[in-house]
């Protein structure tokens, strides 16, 4: 777990470390929301299963995807792009229409970034968003009797990274959430708007298990969800039986859903349309070792530290 | 020229490139300056001439002086880290190290960023500054008769450069201008202090040359200097000689100095203590082919539009 050890160091190292652990750090001084994510040719992506356009698109919406959870509204982007001598202008281009077009779908600006050569394709993107509630978001925020929210189906995107990499037939739709992820905006924009308390909130790009997880350890309360309130696309079902496959393991441990995950209070809940937005479990007590419990019909699950440090991916290796 | 060609493309796929074209972007609805620069290995620097704590710094202070450059004064970074699996948590520690003393320094908070596997060390840092004056800077702002002014000496980082890769005997100062540039903070926050009007303000990093190249086009003004006034330390004009180099090349074409070049009015610069800002030419006239003119004891050379593309350092070879 190569990656903890480095963001304990950083936190150690920093004198002050207090903007550091959420999707978004908020800024009092300037009020607004900053995230920074780095996608990496061959850690995050391979340009033999996606298009410079659609690369575009999804380096700009993993960014966009942080601010949902932050409950902010996007505004601008810088861009840094480095990339090997063997990219030629088209490769730009289509990349830049990418960016463009995500940008202007939720009128964002790009205000500038640097191109350099590198060994590899990289795209760092910094997003910027303007605060829309008077209430703030973050996984700390968990608290007993929440109802524990999502705004979408889970295991799509690594049903899709899956086909792609290992050269099996899929629906379109099961690529497309992969390759095309689209951020939570809207549904962003709505909490925002209704909520009257500070909120639990995490986008799930890193899979449903860890935003739980990572929700209890932050919040220091455990999380129980019903497996079978987790909404499940039956593509990804019979993609998974066809190919012997458990697709609960895609549903569960499978990232890059984009997906928006809330710990809200049920009056607040209860003012959403549930079609939109699916309850799938309730907030535990209190607890000085945090778990997620995963209820199935005849049986049920407990992730702890030790699962979670096994299961959860690990791009160092 | 692949450098311009992508910029051109960029620019043209934005529906909004308002932003683009100077170190860093003025956004109006928060009121900030941003600039993202990112450092890749074996493009930017080796890991066999510095070190990670060094390298920490350096990171920072080439985003802090794109600040400078605006006359903004540094508040926040995100750092976005990719590090291949050999690298260890020693390294990552030596380098936040670096990070948190230049912030330390500068009054700058670390808000967040990310940490990535990758095939080299790639350093992406965003950082975001506060307005310090009703005026603002830009290349563009050149005009006719104003004076060019620098604050500080050239060609020292080029040559600990050239000493690093060739395996030279230099002065300790030298090596260390390359490896620990520091950015001109206190130097922009006095002209914003002191100015009544727009100027032309620019970093160093790409050289002397290509800074007063990139004024001439942006302003559309001719821009002459005297080389005999450029500040150029003795060390690295006993380097040269040593090496059997012409040191005027480090001083016009070696980039990585971090000092600041302003185009500001003789009102402005006569408020000035001459040690710190050193005047080194003069603003000619309005022209639609600009170029930049150096004048020697003898003799006289012009850089052209040719020349500058000749000559300016290519990251994409």
């Amino acid at each position: 777990m190569k990656e903890f050890d480095f963001l304990k160091i950083i936190s150690e190292k920093l004198t002050d470390s207090s903007l550091i652990g959420d999707d978004c750090a908020y800024l009092e001084d300037f009020d607004l929301f900053i995230t920074q994510d780095t996608l990496v040719e061959n850690v995050h992506f391979s340009l033999y299963t996606t298009s410079p356009y659609l690369l575009g698109r999804k380096s700009v919406s993993v960014n966009l995807s942080d601010l949902a959870a932050a409950l902010a509204a996007p505004k601008f982007i810088t861009v840094s792009l480095s990339v090997p001598s063997h990219i030629n202008n088209d490769f730009v281009s289509e990349l830049y229409r990418g960016i463009n077009d995500v940008c202007n779908q939720y009128g964002v600006k790009v205000a500038g970034g640097d191109i350099t050569g590198s060994d590899n394709v990289i795209i760092s993107i910094t997003a910027i968003g303007k605060r829309q509630s008077l209430f703030f978001a973050s996984r700390k925020y968990a608290k007993k009797g929440d109802l524990i929210v999502v705004t979408g189906n889970f295991g799509k995107s690594a049903a899709g990274l899956y086909a792609l990499s290992e050269f099996l037939y899929c629906e379109e739709d099961i690529i497309s959430s992969h390759v095309n992820p689209h951020p939570r905006i809207s549904e962003a924009n709505k909490i925002a708007n209704l909520t009257d308390c500070d909120i639990a909130v995490t986008d799930t790009s890193d899979g449903l298990a860890d935003s739980l997880y990572k929700i209890a350890v932050s919040s220091k309360h455990s999380l129980r969800i019903d497996f079978d309130k987790v909404p499940v696309s039956q593509n990804v079902i019979d993609f998974a039986n066809r190919n012997n496959i458990d697709y609960k393991n895609f549903v569960k441990w499978g990232g890059e859903d984009y997906e928006l995950l809330f710990c809200m209070p049920e009056n607040l809940y209860s003012k959403l349309n549930t079609n939109e937005f699916i309850c799938i479990g309730e907030v535990q007590n209190k607890d000085n070792s945090p778990s997620v419990i995963i209820e199935y019909a005849n049986s049920h699950e407990r992730i702890t530290q030790e699962i979670f440090e096994a299961k959860t991916f690990n791009h160092f290796k």
